[in-house]
């Protein structure tokens, strides 16, 4: 039997998604740990990708297989009453055709709140990147997402080590103006190492007049990790879906 | 000169507004420890009300009365420096004429927060009550808090020890629902010691059939917290705006 879990979590307290040896902060390590009780045997997941230490979701997907059968309602409840309170089940499906969450997922989309009211957030503060409060240049940040559309080699817009294809496609990238803060939401068919942020934080700087939009294309084309701009703080982005 | 001060705060880490000897731990103490610095002298604050540890604020309001001006961006940005990050000062305002945050208040509005999703909370889960994941009926709830519209002996939806009077008016309770939350919006002229979250427990009770509305005015009448419902977690409660 295929399990799919839709977790929601904040991830100020934690290394990140992925289990490390050296520490038990993690939030594949803590679903592992309370899934292998429940289920009386080691459960590996995956997630339909790794989240960095202090990025939230709303809702990653994470699959496992399993022998025994647990129906949804009590695994959910269950999982709920062991996960810490910072970690949340929100739907678990049971599948019989096998269902792999970062093989199968077709499209993610991520979030970035940055706060833009004169004075600090209180009841968003860990969720929002506070930023300095001149206001941006929306029209301005809008204008060079585009440069971003479409398929690239976004390598100069990453820290990815690995020597795979740095190559992806960004669907769209749409800016919403809310009462105190704007909203970054990317999606695209997935994301290198730091990618969303380097982004954001260029779009960040795009918007304070800082960063010469012109210049993206050719950032792109160069490759090169100095030529972007700033990593954005990892407690502004939030893993709002995953698409399969 | 008379200093208005509009602060928010998330008192989950305080033991409450009001300034006590044997902690530092409340929201008035480090207001008037980072004032009295800043005014190099010591500034005591009346706030509009206390509110109860763990009970938030999206606008409370405070006054003093200093010889020394400082404008108001001034004292607002030097405040939300030093202040630790779940206090934030949201304006100031410099008053020639007297003001006094807890005589001149005229109505104040309190928000309680009852969270309704199948699944807890994540991002908001300090910020509302974690109730039962039983569908709350919000028709009996509303007829219900008709019966404490209008001048009433609060003394049973309370915990006052005071000897001064008990009577209060209520204008209005509205009860909304929204997507994952109901939310109890209560305004009155003032409220009793745990006030509020009493009458938010009971209606939450009269949500659950498992407190027949009916007997609120015999509650009422009889004046004795025993038969008035539990008191509602004080984590669900937010100081939305006191009126002037």
């Amino acid at each position: 039997m295929y399990y799919k879990l839709t977790i929601a979590y904040d991830g100020t307290r934690y290394k990140g998604w992925q289990k490390q040896t050296h520490t038990d902060a993690t939030i594949q390590g803590k679903l592992e740990a309370v899934l292998s009780k429940i289920f009386d045997q080691p459960i590996d997941i995956h997630g339909s990708g790794r989240t960095d230490a202090g990025v939230h979701a709303l809702a990653q997907i994470a699959s496992f297989k399993a022998t025994k059968i647990i129906q949804s309602d009590v695994l959910i409840n269950t999982l709920n009453r062991y996960l810490p309170e910072d970690i949340s089940v929100q739907g678990v499906a049971l599948l019989s055709e096998p269902f792999h969450a970062r093989f199968d997922a077709k499209k993610k989309t991520y979030v970035y709140r940055i706060w833009q009211a004169v004075h600090p957030p209180i009841f968003e503060r860990k969720y929002v990147a506070q930023h300095v409060s001149e206001k941006l240049n929306l029209h301005a940040m809008r204008q060079a997402a585009t440069h971003f559309i479409g398929t690239h080699d976004f390598k100069a817009f990453s820290t990815e080590k690995s020597k795979k294809s740095t190559v992806r496609t960004i669907e769209k990238i749409d800016i919403h103006e809310l009462e105190h803060e704007v909203q970054v939401h990317i999606t695209g068919d997935g994301f290198l190492h730091n990618m969303v942020r380097i982004i954001v934080g260029t779009l960040i700087e795009v918007g304070l007049d800082q960063y010469p939009m012109a210049t993206i294309p050719s950032t792109l084309a160069h490759k090169d990790r100095v030529y972007a701009g700033e990593t954005a703080p990892a407690c502004g982005l939030i893993l709002k879906s995953v698409t399969y």
